[in-house]
């Protein structure tokens, strides 16, 4: 199975490539070349330039789409060109091309302002007096988009996308959103984070899942089996067999 | 009340601010001159220029944003320019300036795939057997986003981050997915439009509720009091008192 990395250097890109490498035939779209993934047949290429990535899309099953600005700060020019404009080309390549399913890297900031609500805001600095995991509403798939930021509009964008080009064109489509992946891989740092936190082999195991499971539309929530996590896994672990081997409240 | 019009040369932008014209202090912004209305102050200037659309939003209680390439046909390179850069622009200019109100004009294109379930595919064609109207369930403001093109992901688009600036900067937000709003301001001609029409002076009241009612967030369809609508316009009529006065069945 021919896979393609959007992002194939950054932190989740080239993660994943390493970690999958002996189940899929990796290659990669970066905007630079780099060292983290030397092995991986790469082409450098704007993304928001829909002729130069073309190439990248040929003969490929299916693309795992990471590469954007990740910062949630990041400014509205880089948003459109690198979230919005990049992503918009990335679906459009995938139909030109008869890749048969996107996974798309969206992320938990499409509803982030959930966290304004209690119990998450309580939850995310901590405050968990009685407060009994799995007792309160964990935020799922069917919730309202709640941006919190440039960024969290330009995944709620990407999810929109997704769901036109499935019921337009039979894309299948996976959208993950995403919690803390980051690079020490571990929760600690951070009193959020022992909810939100997704291990690296927990990601990897998800996207592994979402590549090779049957897959119409969906939207799942990428976070670790952590015991205060406010984002629901139990849909993805039904759809898709996702089984998470993590737990922040292991590290504290 | 000073309120700004965006495509104000444009078939609705002009209709409205000559319904509107006795109740509210009108200007214009438009990226073309027009005659459409000459009384109007109006800034000819690029809505995905920020700077050059600024001064129309200063001492500005609220704007009516309907620029916008308004074919759902439109390709991507103007959906991107003219509706998505163009609408975050308005929102963005609207903030700097203190403006309190927007009313984004967004679309049924939004979450048109509906329009392929049943029952609503059989009434956009007029196959009505069996069917009872307000008896199976309307499309309302809570349903999943399914856009039917990249001018309805583009509104989408802009809904999410009307919620985002409401929930993080105060901005109060009314998002209209109007339906059927055409020239003949007539529903005679396709037999969708006998589920979907929108008659210029129920869209008229409907704006003018939005811009005079208590406003937090809010999604509302523009539809007429149509026998067969198949979206919800209680909720408007509930929240904000839109009153519609047309029914398309008249016309049959």
């Amino acid at each position: 199975m021919k896979v393609l990395v959007t992002g194939s250097s950054g932190l989740i890109g080239s993660m994943l490539i390493r970690s999958l490498a002996e189940r899929f035939d990796f290659s990669g779209l970066d905007v630079r070349v780099s060292d983290n993934t030397p092995d991986v047949p790469t082409l450098v290429a704007d993304g928001s330039d829909l002729d130069a990535i073309m190439p990248a899309f040929k003969g490929i099953d299916a693309v795992v789409h990471m590469a954007a600005n990740a910062p949630v700060e990041t400014p509205w020019p880089d948003v459109l060109k690198n979230n919005i404009s990049t992503t918009h080309n990335v679906y459009e390549a995938a139909r030109q091309q008869g890749v048969q399913r996107v996974i798309f890297a969206s992320s938990n900031h499409a509803v982030g302002n959930f966290e304004m609500d209690e119990p998450y805001s309580r939850i995310r600095v901590g405050d968990y007096e009685g407060l009994t995991p799995g007792e309160f509403k964990r935020i799922d798939n069917t919730v309202p988009i709640r941006p919190d930021s440039d960024y969290g509009v330009s995944k709620a964008f990407g999810e929109a996308t997704g769901r036109y080009y499935h019921e337009h064109f039979g894309l299948e489509v996976a959208c993950l959103r995403i919690g803390t992946a980051n690079a020490q891989d571990s929760p600690v740092g951070s009193v959020r984070t022992f909810a939100t936190w997704l291990s690296h082999r927990d990601l990897a195991q998800l996207v592994n899942q979402c590549l090779t499971q049957p897959l119409g539309f969906e939207i799942f929530y990428g976070v670790s089996d952590n015991t205060w996590r406010f984002w629901d896994n139990d849909y993805a672990k039904k759809v898709i067999g996702y089984a998470p081997l993590d737990n922040a409240e292991d590290y504290r």
